[in-house]
């Protein structure tokens, strides 16, 4: 089975032919037509992720065809058309994932390849309304936005949001969700184009965070948000923090910017904020996902679609971070 | 009707003969037996606090028996035991309280006097196990305890608690919740005797915060704790964010050592941690709190007991920090 592998830290991946393994009872072969591009991916690539072991095949996310199950495995699924959960093991916990968790593509070999095995109880149903590039494009960044607006973030129709950094696949789909929930949702970018590009999402208001003061200019002329869904923190973070309606919720699923330099907890008590950590999803955020992407027939935003083959290219226009949504890998 | 009045900042207050002013309607006199300190009266003297208007009387806690209420009030009330909720207009909102939120003893004139006029919907029936000073102890501390504990921390019966700084008012009251509603609790101190005292009432350990990696020992020999209720922050935050388990809650209803140096991103988004802050409470949470203490005959901790011309001596033993439960005045 030729696949997309990471041989070397720093180094473009290399289209190899390996071992797809023993497909093990419980387990599926999947037939894979398209997988998309995450940016734990390139920090793979990096070095700059716990738990590397190398060679293996990149890729967390992945939709295809179930071609084969495993022994005592469920039948009825070979044939069908599938996306698969990346978050395998989470444990029996709403509220964190167990110590067993794993994300597909690290240390299991990934979806950028033809093959890959995968435990039938981590396949769901292909949305009907996706394309295949579509629905590879929504398992990693679609539970993970889920958790962190709806799971950990606790959103209500009516409340306001505010996305920060839009244009990354997890902030664009906050964005989609937030804005089919029933909120009032405005973005942050340091880019017009994307702000342009969230407001034909459904966004009322967009705010360049590089000029000086824009949180002011934020709650005045779009007021206080709810909740604002974070992965920058850093120093911008005090901004957010200021910003935050009283009772308000800041969730971060990142911090690419480093830690907040500090934390105005006069703030945090008097106004009664809620600083929430997510990451990925349970299963459950995983069904609750796809519920929500069915109910308002979502369709993810596709920011480029590359071959196989051209996976490092893929990569190298995530470093760039111009893209506005998901990079696909057609299979 | 005389008070201990506060004239001007950083001075002794003086024991005044002042007008009690008009008793309007859905207002209630309340002829004083007791009333509390809390660090919100130390501050106020010291101008640590927003909006100080001078002269008035301080105290937010307190308990008597109605006089007389306005021409249209609820008659009935007339004759009973009450303590008063010192939290005015909080507002509809359970998350935050409203802008026109304020605290009994400031800007209003608080319960350090023979007399008091407060709102008729403020007044609840004192708890019948407690004695007036027991009773006067409760309301400030105890709103602000639960509503950390319970409605912004959300415990639930068989989880870790760590209570930070005991032997202040809240905290202490907190450690009582916390046993009460079935939580195993350990607390934290730099004093042997406090530690030693909190064990007595239901605390299972005790850590020294002054020792180098006393959380590295709170997690191998209690556990890492499901909910941490802080008033302090400032350089010792870290170690909290280190012990919280994963999907853990902090709640802060202070920050006496100022804000967190750093806070680590990393472990608030991968281990699902909620940092939360909580301040006082709503008449929901007043109510919740006595149905608490009522539930369980809590009693809460008398660290001494002074006249009301003793103010002055009380509010020093405050600030030299070594009470263990609350400061009341007895009137």
């Amino acid at each position: 089975m030729p696949g997309m592998m990471i041989k070397e830290l720093k180094a473009p991946l290399e289209l190899t032919e390996t071992e797809l393994g023993e497909l093990k009872p419980g387990y599926a072969k999947v037939s894979l037509k398209a997988a998309a591009l995450n940016h734990r991916d390139y920090w793979i690539t990096q070095g700059l992720y716990p738990g590397i072991e190398l060679p293996k095949v990149l890729g967390s996310d992945g939709a295809g065809i179930v071609a084969e199950v495993g022994d005592s495995g469920d039948q009825p699924w070979v044939g069908k058309e599938v996306i698969i959960n990346p978050g395998w093991d989470w444990g029996t916990s709403e509220a964190t994932q167990s110590s067993e968790f794993t994300i597909l593509g690290m240390p299991h070999n990934g979806t950028f390849a033809t093959e890959i095995l995968a435990p039938v109880e981590m396949l769901r149903e292909r949305p009907k309304h996706l394309s295949w590039e579509e629905a590879a494009a929504l398992p990693l960044a679609g539970v993970t936005a889920f958790r962190a607006t709806m799971s950990q973030g606790q959103l209500r129709p009516g409340e306001k949001v505010l996305i920060s950094g839009v244009g990354g696949g997890v902030a664009t789909f906050a964005l989609q969700f937030a804005v089919a929930a029933g909120a009032e949702v405005a973005v942050t970018s340091s880019s017009e184009a994307k702000i342009a590009a969230a407001k034909e999402l459904g966004a009322v208001a967009g705010f360049n965070y590089r000029e000086e003061g824009w949180q002011k200019n934020a709650a005045q002329s779009f007021g206080r948000p709810n909740l604002i869904i974070d992965s920058a923190a850093g120093k911008g973070y005090a901004n957010l923090v200021e910003l935050a309606a009283p009772g308000g919720r800041i969730v971060n699923y990142g911090a690419t910017t480093g830690p907040p330099e500090k934390v105005d907890m006069f703030k945090l008590f008097w106004n009664q904020l809620k600083l929430i950590g997510s990451t990925m999803g349970s299963p459950a955020d995983f069904r609750g996902m796809l519920d929500l992407v069915d109910r308002h027939q979502i369709k993810p935003v596709i920011d480029q679609v590359f071959s196989l083959a051209q996976a490092n290219e893929a990569l190298a226009r995530m470093e760039k971070g111009e893209q506005f949504g998901k990079i696909v890998l057609r299979i």
